[in-house]
C-alpha cells in the first residue's frame, strides 16, 4: 500500500505544550509536494459506556462542559489511566461517576477520534443490567447529575441533537442499531 | 437549568499556543468544589459530506493521516474558512478533494467533535447524484487518492472499523439510517 509521505524524522518532533489534558507536538513532514510543517495532539485513550439498567432505562450524564462552556447530555465516559486496559476505565469510569455497577459487558469496537491531528482511540462498550450500588466518586471539578432515560428517549436524543457530542452519539447509534 | 459552576472572568483566560490548526487557551474555572485551571482548543468549525454519485457509488479517500501516523479511509471533510457557510464548505471541499460536483444537497444536522475541551461543530450533509467535473485541486501536502465503493462496502467498512474515523462513521451512520 503506498504511502502519502513520512515524517522526516522523530528526532526533530518538538513538543510544543505540555497539559494534563494533553500534548501538543510539532513536526516536519516530507510528501509529494514539498515539506510542511505539522501539529500533533498526544491523549491518552478514552471509552464512552453506554449503560442500561435492570429496569431497561440508560444512563446519561448532565454537565457543564468547560470546551463548549454550556451543560451538555451524554453517556458515560473517560480517560484510560497508565496501565488500565480499556475495559477497566470503562468499569471505574461508570462507578465514579453514577455509582452504577454489576452487569453483562460487551465491546462495541473503537473509533478514532480524530486521525487528523490526534493518535488515541476512544474504546466503545455496552452494558446490560446495572444497578445502584454505590454513590458518586468525583474527581475534583467534576460535577455531574445522572439522569435515567428509556431506549425511545435515547433515541430521540441523538435524532434532535439534545446529545451532540460525536462519540457519545456513535456509541448510542451502535447499541440502538445492535440486535 | 443549574449551572455547575462558571469560567471566572474572561481576562484571565490565556492564549497558551497558537497553531495553525488551532489555538490553545487556559482558563480558571470556579466549581462547587473549589477552582481549577482548564484548557481548550479553539478550531474553526469543519463539515464532512457523504458524496453519493449518480451511479450510485460512494465517494470515499484515501489519505495518510498525520495525527495518526498511518493511511486512513473517510469521507470527505474540512474546514470552514472565515465568513463561509458551512453548506458552501462542504461544496468547495467535495469539489477540491475529489473534482465531483452537482447532485441534490441535504443537511444531516451538526455533532460537537468533542465538548470536554473544544467549542467547534461539525456540519455533517449528503450530496446525492454527484458526477466528475473538475481535476482534483489540493493543498499543499494534501495527498488524496479517491476510491468508489458501492452502498454495501461502505455499511462494511464501518461494521469492521475500515472506517474509524468517528466523524466519517456518524455521518454515513445517519446517511445509512435515514430514508
Amino acid at each position: 500500500m503506498r504511502r502519502y509521505g513520512r515524517i522526516v524524522a522523530d528526532l526533530l518532533t518538538e513538543t510544543l505544550l505540555e497539559t494534563p489534558v494533553f500534548d501538543v507536538q510539532g513536526f516536519p513532514v516530507e510528501t509529494r509536494v514539498g515539506s510542511k510543517q505539522f501539529v500533533r495532539l498526544r491523549m491518552p485513550d478514552w471509552v464512552n459506556v453506554v449503560a442500561v439498567t435492570e429496569g431497561g432505562q440508560l444512563l446519561v450524564v448532565k454537565q457543564h462542559r468547560w470546551g463548549l462552556d454550556a451543560e451538555t447530555l451524554e453517556i458515560v465516559g473517560g480517560v484510560v489511566d497508565p496501565g488500565e486496559e480499556p475495559a477497566e476505565t470503562a468499569r471505574r469510569e461508570l462507578m465514579e461517576e453514577t455509582g452504577y455497577g454489576g452487569g453483562t459487558w460487551r465491546s462495541l469496537g473503537f473509533v478514532h477520534p480524530n486521525p487528523a491531528i490526534q493518535d488515541n482511540r476512544c474504546w466503545l462498550f455496552e452494558v446490560l443490567g446495572v444497578r445502584k450500588m454505590a454513590e458518586q466518586a468525583l474527581d475534583p471539578g467534576e460535577d455531574i447529575e445522572v439522569v435515567l432515560v428509556s431506549l425511545a428517549q435515547a433515541r430521540d436524543l441523538v435524532l434532535s441533537g439534545g446529545i451532540s457530542h460525536v462519540l457519545s452519539v456513535v456509541t448510542l447509534m451502535r447499541h440502538l442499531d445492535s440486535p
